[in-house]
């Protein structure tokens, strides 16, 4: 995933990125970690936990915060190294794919507009009056339905699938096996048993949206299912009809939303967490991995547990249960000294009657 | 997905469903919430939280219960307006696709038979000896394996995968990314590590099926798996070998359910849920979300929890579990009670002696 | 599933897998449950709560232990039994597919490499510099990318993805859906949103490894994601970047392992699990399903629950959950009798007063 043909002077990549370069200028041409980078790469202390690394490490340079660039031969220092780090490495990672302009094996329909600058791999299939925008890549086996719009510079990995009348900002991302745009699961019933609610709406994503492999994000009941701008969205998620996902929320993988939930901007939800249909979660909660949120959340809420409360209301009530069983033996305990004692007062009772 | 050559009058509406139309006829081409509705829509009430959204909606007729029909101008009314708003939108929904007939770009295998009425897109795969029946249409990316059955007026939406020997009654959906017919998990611990269980069974699906997007069915081990009629399966439901689920079912996301476990007729299992292998649940159970399912359960059940028990008990248990911190609190302070007692009556004892 | 040209003696059987025959010799053409085995099939007794069904199956013999030979007409004695019957039914399982040589209808890059007797079906992309072994068969629909590996004897089932620069041992399944190679979730906060942090690693799976139906696997951030040999996955999990999963491990469907965590050697985790990110998972762990596992484990930890802790205690704490409603009416009970006590030895010390 590294380039190849990328090599960058330290106080060239420092020029680009804003950082300051301390010590000998050199010649890089990737980045790797403490421990395995080589003299020709860029490494990174992004965490404290591996100040033990700098000292044993052979990279050209690293990228860390103002007060361990000491520690180090050359220093790219930077305020928030993390993000430091992920710059720099845009600068050496190539894009994946091996196939440029549009696949005679690929099918576009003859009233979708694909632009000349698009990929479209073999095995694509682009629908009816569907537009993909320029810089979009398009792997094998990818489905567009009709009526779909794909705005500049998205890639749509290997298998995924865009069925009729969604929508993609520029910049999107969805990973292999997605699936935008399935029905809702909304049933009625009736006396010869279920009767499919037709799903009418559409989805609609907006810019730099990354959604991870496997996802399913179902189109709207009527209206749309809408994802924000900025919203990254992990593996195997599941989000029902009518969804809604604000601005910049990061949702981790197997995490389930239900349908006609709103969720806030900003908003973190922990893996194989769920929200239940119909509530509101403001903006920037924060989801611990595993709950189950049951009801509306204020702006700012920090919860974690099934159903989910106050994050450190339930991790007091979490590390209480485990003194369940001695609490179960101390009231026995406790229900029988009282019997004694009223026994013996009984007794005195009756002495002194 | 709206049809856009459709207008119906309110009276063809109520005629063809049996509906009763209270207010002037109007001619109307689609259907859409009270807030969004147009005039030339109609809309409907199917929650009585929205009633005071009847006031101002600028729908053309709203379909409702008797009770509400004064409220509105024009109003369809239905004793079961949900179900009612269902068939009515039905009538104008439009089926996703702009395909027909047999790809060229498509693989079928020279001993399958495909009905002339099915739809086979591009880069549809038909094996050996497999079937696909009348108005059944297979989406771009659809593998069919060999000896498969696809009966009629099936829809196969994009990457969907249905593997050897694996059989679909009438109108069955599979959403995209669903695989009916994986391998069941089963290896034999040996000497040389595990060994793996050639799962040797398929997969029987009934009529009127629909299975969510990205959904895993797998294949029987020696026998099948089987899913009844009628059965509605949620997005990224997990159904391992030789399970049974009964007629008209309701499974919803992100469930998954063990080995040769069956489930009975009518049963309702919410989201997140699971059931071990080897156990039955009874006709008509009901599974609350996130429940684990650990003991067969009796006919009509009504469960949550993990493990799961009957639901009454589980949400006093669950209530209770706040108070456990409380608890530790007061058992505390009842023993230093006691001790400071029984300290009081021995120095009284002393006293008396 | 059973070939149909496959017809064996039991002695053959016997002399083949290293079994002893007791009773008749016998010619047999598949293998099947004691219920539905006919006179033609043979049998197994695995789990001793089928012994009843031995006196009635129609089967010609039946795999079994020393202990039950002699209840059947014809047996084929092992000391696994279940070991020894998925051995048996090897014998008779036809491998999956219709299809031979490399389909015109693919897209094979001219600088990738597959071998002659490897099968690849038509929609099937093979990127630049990519290796498929002998063997290996791709199914319609499979996209590998540029610099991956396809070992020898690989299956990669429909529309499963592997990803650039990924690696697959020999003998390897991927079932249909599954993704190796999709980025990790990483970001950077900025000022601007979140910034990608580019995932520039990859995923090596060793030899004998089978992976679920839509199963994810994310490439490492830097270095590698790594599925060591014999590793058997089920459907719906998700292990995120540089996860390493040791030898022969085994994991039950909808399991998420978070990031950077790795896992010994002959570990097995059951179904909807969890692991946070950068802990250490010892050798031979037992996780029971549903567990959600916050710390690292010693090797051979047996553990259960959520936050996971050792399995007898946790099943100690979770059976006493249910005491509680029982034992905040004890201590309110206990609370009035010690008022009671205390007001009447009050009185009493005031009589004495």
């Amino acid at each position: 995933m590294i380039r190849k043909d990328v090599r960058l002077k330290l106080s060239e990549i420092a020029a680009r990125l804003g950082l300051e370069l301390k010590g000998p200028d050199r010649e890089v041409t990737g980045i790797n970690t403490l421990e395995d980078a080589g003299p020709g790469e860029v490494s990174f202390l992004a965490n404290p936990k591996y100040v033990h690394l700098l000292a044993g490490t052979r990279a050209a340079a690293v990228v860390c915060d103002p007060g361990h660039a000491d520690a180090v031969d050359s220093a790219l220092v930077a305020d928030n190294p993390y993000l430091a780090m992920a710059r720099v490495a845009t600068l050496f990672v190539e894009p994946q794919g091996c196939f440029t302009g549009h696949s005679q094996q690929a099918y576009i329909h003859p009233e979708a507009e694909v632009d000349d600058s698009a990929v479209v791999h073999p095995f694509v299939f682009v629908g009816a009056r569907s537009r993909v925008d320029a810089g979009s890549r398009l792997f094998p086996g990818v489905y567009v339905g009709e009526d779909c719009v794909v705005g500049r510079d998205c890639i749509l990995f290997p298998n995924s699938s865009l069925l009729r009348r969604c929508r993609l900002g520029d910049r999107v991302t969805l990973h292999a096996g997605v699936v935008v745009g399935g029905d809702g699961f909304g049933y009625a019933p009736s006396p010869e048993g279920l009767f499919k609610v037709p799903q009418m709406g559409g989805v609609v994503i907006g810019n730099d949206v990354e959604v991870g492999a496997s996802t399913t994000i179902d189109r709207g009941s009527l209206g749309q299912t809408v994802i924000g701008d900025g919203v990254k969205i992990d593996n195997l998620v599941q989000i029902a009809h009518n969804v809604h996902i604000g601005d910049h929320s990061v949702i981790v993988a197997q995490v389930g939303i239900a349908g006609s939930t709103s969720v806030g901007r900003g908003v973190m939800i922990g893996g194989q967490s769920a929200a239940v249909g119909h509530i509101h979660i403001g903006d920037g909660c924060k989801i611990a991995a595993r709950s189950a949120v049951t009801t509306d959340l204020e702006p700012g809420s920090n919860v974690s547990g099934a159903p989910a409360q106050e994050h450190r209301k339930n991790m007091r009530v979490l590390m209480s249960q485990n003194r369940v069983p001695d609490l179960v033996r101390k009231v026995r305990a406790l229900e029988a000294e009282i019997a004694s004692i009223k026994a013996s007062l009984d007794d005195k009772g009756e002495e002194h009657g």
